[in-house]
């Protein structure tokens, strides 16, 4: 293999496919980055197995193919390396004993390579009809819920994200199972098959991460074992996990007892300031009083002191109601709201409580409350 | 105590403070700050007893001052509450019980106090004729030789920075036995005493980030076991490391058998990506081999591969050498140049590596070399 080419252009691929390479993997094959030189360009793979990165740089974006072939370099070296080198043209060249050198004007660098023929065959296959969907949209959807997936291994399922498609509708869901997060997202097209997959959280962050914010639509490719994103030149496939996801959609009740509406950013600021007097231990437990149109959140730290904040209700439907909650859940919940004023909604003291906005139910926040005495 | 003050004024104030608070402090009274509120204004007062703090808000800086008094809170929770509290007056109030009431329009936070007695006592003396520093110049100068203190306990005196004053030369000192920095400057004014103590590093950090940049002198006002800046409405007090710094002077020679002059970024740069193919268990060793007016810097790690770098030197002294040494090291100590061009000065394989400026010797930067074999 040998190829001439600009280092701004290597290092905005290099950056995708270092994502997919874990420093810590003890097989020393998957710490590398696979380089395919081919006529129609340079295809640059990373993979964990359970999650795998293809990059594209099509050959009108490369100065000069040489010599087609495929490298194995360790991928933590070759990314600081390209990333600490000059914008100039970067002359990579694979030499005898299976070495590469790379080289710019003043910099040489060799390499011991890894056998090409080693590196894991993914099959990065495409499905028929993807799903479409708007870049932004994806993007906003899973950090509007993600925060929501369980960091706990002992129910692997709830570490994932649940995606469900029934016709054209598309519902994503995230629970650790104290808290859950819903978003349902209309799609352009129909889609035939019922599509029920739950995707680890962490690959999700990462491909997210890499998905550019143009107007070119990312497509999702599902088959029973695992997931692909293309959108661009980048192709991200990951595993998806096991068994059935819990059964949510009785979890959010179609009437409320009490709905109140409030400004986002105030309400937000007072949990901000109470939660200073809760302890990380003890959930982060502050108290919320509603008494028509005025709220009381309370909160204390019994050697430390207490704290009183007072909420306007924009609404007034004339009830009382007094619920204790976690104030880092209901800052994570509420923090993603993209609106001016939230809708809270209650069943009473020991049911949870439903953070929605205004005017539609596409994105749902649940927090269960907690009992104190 | 009772005092109404705009949340901005408290917070700039609190932000000098809050550096002068340990969370980690088993002394639960350092870990509060001090609020004195006297007829001139409110002063703010934080100690560890090694390293204090002292904040002053003049009273026409204060909306009002109500009831004159002194109240010990603790530093981290009046800290977060007040940047928390938006834009707005607070009232601040001692209550009964030794405790405090922070209120403004919707927040209210009662907090418990500790005794004002109790707090310690910092005698926050000035000298006759202190010290007057450009700040810009004081900070500076810290960051231009603080990187270069030791951080191992064995031999205190060098976690410190040596300040030696000779009538109007004011010489800055840091050292961990590898590698020394030096800078001088040229005080405005004779200091008729001779100079010579040792501040912990780690409060020259602090001090340093503290002094705004502005065009009010700095004053130092030494004493035998502490030094006081003083700035702004900011006072400042360290400790001194006890003990007789090394004498440094002789390090530094007058003559030297090769000078070659570099670009600074383009020798950094080079140094930088050589210092990739190098063990930090190992010194981040690089070799640099000087001949005429070309160099090469290389480095390697076996199992993973080489580097050579090639190095343009401006003047041509015609002679070869062959020397290696931390890259580390020496990408500390070129970084704080503040010039297109720098000499590094040999006197041989095994001697300091002198790095400098052109023109002067304001700013001297040694590092020892390493053996190899």
């Amino acid at each position: 293999m040998k190829i001439k080419i600009k280092q701004n252009v290597l290092v905005e691929n290099l950056n995708y496919v270092i994502r997919g390479v874990s420093s810590k993997n003890l097989i020393p094959i998957l710490n590398c980055i696979k380089f395919d030189l081919k006529e129609d360009g340079l295809y640059l793979l990373s993979t964990n197995n359970e999650f795998a990165i293809k990059s594209f740089i099509p050959d009108k974006d490369i100065e000069e193919i040489i010599e087609l072939g495929e490298l194995v370099i360790s991928g933590r070296y070759i990314y600081d390396i390209v990333k600490k080198l000059g914008n100039e043209v970067i002359t990579i060249e694979e030499v005898i004993d299976s070495q590469v050198l790379i080289t710019t004007t003043n910099s040489s660098f060799k390499l011991n390579c890894n056998q090409a023929s080693e590196f894991p065959n993914i099959d990065l296959e495409y499905a028929k009809n993807p799903v479409k969907l708007d870049k932004i949209t994806f993007k906003t959807m899973i950090n509007q819920i993600i925060f929501s997936t369980s960091t706990q291994e002992s129910r692997p399922i709830l570490t994932g994200i649940n995606f469900k498609i029934n016709e054209y509708l598309l519902e994503c869901t995230a629970t650790d199972s104290y808290r859950l997060s819903k978003k349902i997202i209309k799609l352009n097209e129909n889609v035939d098959n019922e599509v029920n997959i739950v995707v680890p959280s962490k690959n999700l962050v990462e491909t997210s991460r890499m998905i550019p914010e143009d107007n070119e639509k990312l497509e999702l490719h599902i088959f029973s074992n695992k997931v692909i994103f293309k959108c661009n030149n980048l192709v991200i496939m990951s595993r998806l996990i096991n068994g059935n996801y819990p059964a949510t959609d009785k979890l959010i009740p179609n009437e409320y007892s009490l709905t109140i509406k409030v400004n986002l950013d105030d309400f937000y600021d007072a949990i901000d300031r109470a939660s200073l007097l809760t302890n990380e231990e003890e959930k982060n437990i502050i108290n919320l009083f509603i008494d028509s149109n005025k709220a009381k959140i309370t909160s204390n730290i019994p050697e430390i002191g207490n704290v009183e904040e007072n909420i306007n209700i924009i609404n007034n439907e004339n009830k009382n109601l007094n619920i204790s909650f976690s104030s880092k859940y209901m800052m994570d919940a509420i923090k993603v709201f993209n609106s001016e004023e939230i809708e809270l909604c209650f069943n009473g003291e020991i049911k949870p409580i439903i953070i929605k906005n205004v005017n539609n139910n596409n994105l749902i926040q649940l927090i269960l409350p907690i009992r104190t005495f």
